[in-house]
């Protein structure tokens, strides 16, 4: 079965927008998604890419930009209030949650609390919150975070091998498409290479 | 008549794209394109802005994204022997051309000519070639060339104040669109400018 690898950090808007979109788009190409996570901003320092806010110009147009794509998705979004948002924590947990098969759900939970609900995703309080609301115990979870450290750094060194120099980073195979925007690129990939496989 | 306003440089890849497509999206939103050279490498000074090839990685992969836009447009794309490409003179010429009601065709060429048929735009006698293409006298042309340099930087100006940081920048009143992948959201705009019109 072809994979759409799906590599995200819960600070990046664009990487939420994804968060909506990749199952539907890996289901419609009979394909799974494999959700990565990987902190951005040790994907900007080993790139030198940085950040569209800190070109002014463009940071302000995101958020219109931002606006135009949760309105075609027909999803929320709230700008929250502390960006960009500490997230490592966060993305700590998610890999946490992968440990105990919960992955994809707190993921999910995690990008609703910060986009949609303006939780503050940088609060243990929260995050074993939110643990608790996929059926995790969400103390344990927490605790369980500063274990991931490593694993979270390789898989951010992997995806920057790989080519990734933004968020959303997707991948099918070593194929590489950059931003929500790409994502029908992707799935084009994914019937391509579902069709070879057959 | 709702009005898709289209800055460009031809040194923009994006830029070269989103020239293949703006009239047939004007077109079938009821819409009319003004075609508008501007300098993009001013736009980055004034933004702080940078090109994506001042990051390795950014860079590599556009070649890759230029390739997978050009083949779902159908349209040519070769990358030019020099890039950035210096076009300040050639987007002085397609305002000479615009003084004799032929900025789109004269465009158009220029951008055919840089991106499909690698020649050197910086070249006064290939600009007075493709001049001659469209039914202006070449060297005429090039040479009232210099005295359009502070309507093109005008222009550029304008364009940076009304929000632009990139190339192509496309508006409808002052929506600002950035990247020929946001052509599917300008033309909504645009029917939507229309509907409102009547």
């Amino acid at each position: 079965m072809a994979t759409l690898e799906y590599f995200f950090d819960f600070t990046s808007p664009y990487s939420y927008l994804a968060s909506t979109q990749v199952e539907a788009v890996a289901a419609r190409a009979g394909a799974t998604v494999r959700w990565r996570p990987f902190v951005l901003g040790g994907v900007f320092k080993a790139t030198g890419n940085r950040s569209p806010i800190e070109t002014p110009a463009k940071g302000r147009h995101m958020l219109v930009d931002l606006d135009r794509w949760a309105r075609r998705y027909g999803v929320p979004l709230v700008f929250p209030a502390t960006f960009p948002i500490p997230s490592v924590l966060a993305l700590r947990c998610a890999l946490a949650a992968g440990a105990q098969g919960r992955l994809v759900p707190f993921s999910q939970a995690v990008f609703r609390a910060a986009w949609a609900e303006r939780r503050d995703i940088a609060s243990a309080e929260v995050l074993a919150e939110l643990g608790a609301r996929v059926g995790l115990d969400g103390e344990a979870l927490v605790a369980a975070a500063p274990a991931q450290k490593e694993a979270l750094a390789r898989q951010t060194g992997e995806a920057v091998e790989r080519g990734a120099f933004g968020a959303p980073a997707l991948f099918v195979g070593e194929e590489l498409f950059v931003g929500n925007d790409r994502l029908d690129f992707a799935e084009a990939a994914l019937r391509q290479s579902a069709a070879a496989a057959r």
